[in-house]
């Protein structure tokens, strides 16, 4: 019998939640953190880097599949199944957007690392940051002011990033005349921004479970 | 205490729903209404042409965002919770749509009005009306046969949509050379023709509704 | 009275539903067989077969609407009500997004048949026999090791397509200097991959299905 299994048998349900939780969104700081560092890099550094955000990338796909088979196995959740079920998938909706980000980065061969991409990426990892810190709190649902600060930094992230990719798509219509490289670096920051409004959705599940549960 | 809290207050639980949906569709009528105007206007205008549909997309988001929260407080619903949920995320869906649409209209500079486009934002238009009068009869699941004719209307224009849409593009890949050029115009009537996939959502919920309710 | 008709009244509810399902699956066979087989046909032949396409898109969306009205209607289920509505939307998803494919590929007049883009349509008629069997098991679910291994398939051809995709894609912005060309041969890969995971949700919610009920 392998360790994690043990002590899953010997945790009460509530907590099996919260480590795998937990899991989940170290992964996600971690997937952020490497994106942070990719526009910057240099092509032989870019190749490890993608693989590495690939790797966290499946370990979020295994964590997700547990969280749903332990969920449907499991009677007594400290939640609503299917709010469970939606922090879940959201959470592992941020971690595959941060990989197609990162895959399209390193596939179409991206050289520009322009002003406004380094900024999306300091705003997603800033965002994973609050998702950690959000997400710890669903286990003690009596701090609902430090909950109510976190989600509206995401919202606040969530709108800087819409402003910055309009800025940026706006510039690029504006000075790239290369259609191929255009349809790229387009592709790119739709990526970094689509990541963005998937930790907003994780704020909204967050204030679901709060508003149910407080 | 402000007058609408007042308001809500005195207000039975259902009635709180029938004047959220009622607010947001009104909002949808407006944001399409504008969007009508946005093709055939010159530059000048249309700045706040746009800027008014995204005044009109906040406003939607903000009520959306409170149906949410009375939903999770809420016990007594007249539906199912999820249902109101999907009635409201859904209506929120064609708001979002149509400012993405009417902000690409901007921020790429189209300047082709075709009749395509001109149609389209009149299908979409006409269906935002046919969504008011659906959600009114919501109140009154007695109506059914008003709500079929509504919803095959719904169902009608996004057929319609998708042939114009068909046309327009295979038009756009026949005769536009320049690939950014095509770019730009291929984005607008996507979002065009997915604003009336949003429509045809809203009506596939109220046919739930109207089911389950009957 | 119509005799399908006469023959639902008699079914029990939960034996309507396994007729229902299979009639899809059927379809969704149909489909990906006659995807398979557009590629390397001239343009002349394209043209039917694209309208066979999207005759069994129309039939798999009538077939869909009657189990969600069914589902209202009804109720006992064999399953949670959710569950089943989501088989039949997934199940919905993979025949629009073969639709999807072959509209387009008749739409652009796509020229090339790459072996990369053969090979996506066998993975995706090889993932819709994978589905048929799948979804005959869920009316006896004692066969769980078979459907365990059904999974794992379809599973691996989702995958399988995520490589030959990304290989499609490098090789696209590699040799590929018509911006135009790219944008219509890009969009039909997007398709073929994105029905792959369209299979890959009809494995997940059978899965769901399966440790609900075993």
């Amino acid at each position: 019998m392998r360790l994690d299994r043990i002590i899953q048998a010997l945790l009460p349900h509530d907590e099996q939640f919260f480590v795998l939780f937990d899991k989940l969104t170290k992964i996600i700081v971690e997937a952020a953190e490497t994106l942070r560092t990719l526009p910057s890099q240099g092509k032989n550094e870019r190749e490890a880097t993608v693989t590495k955000i690939q790797e966290l990338e499946n370990k979020a796909d295994s964590i997700t599949h547990v969280i749903y088979t332990e969920l449907n196995k499991t009677f007594v959740t400290p939640f609503d199944r299917e709010d469970v079920h939606l922090l879940a998938s959201t959470l592992d909706d941020v971690v595959d957007y941060i990989d197609g980000t990162a895959k399209r980065f390193h596939m179409y061969k991206i050289k520009k690392n322009s002003a406004d991409i380094q900024r999306l990426t300091e705003i997603i990892y800033q965002s994973a940051l609050e998702i950690q810190r959000g997400v710890i709190l669903i286990a003690d649902m009596r701090r609902a002011d430090e909950l109510h600060s976190i989600l509206q930094k995401i919202n606040q992230y969530e709108n800087d990033a819409d402003s910055i990719f309009d800025h940026a798509i706006a510039e690029l219509f504006e000075h790239e005349t290369d259609a191929i490289e255009l349809i790229k670096i387009k592709e790119v920051l739709v990526n970094l921004e689509t990541t963005t409004d998937k930790c907003e959705d994780v704020a909204n599940v967050l204030e679901t479970l709060f508003i149910k549960n407080a």
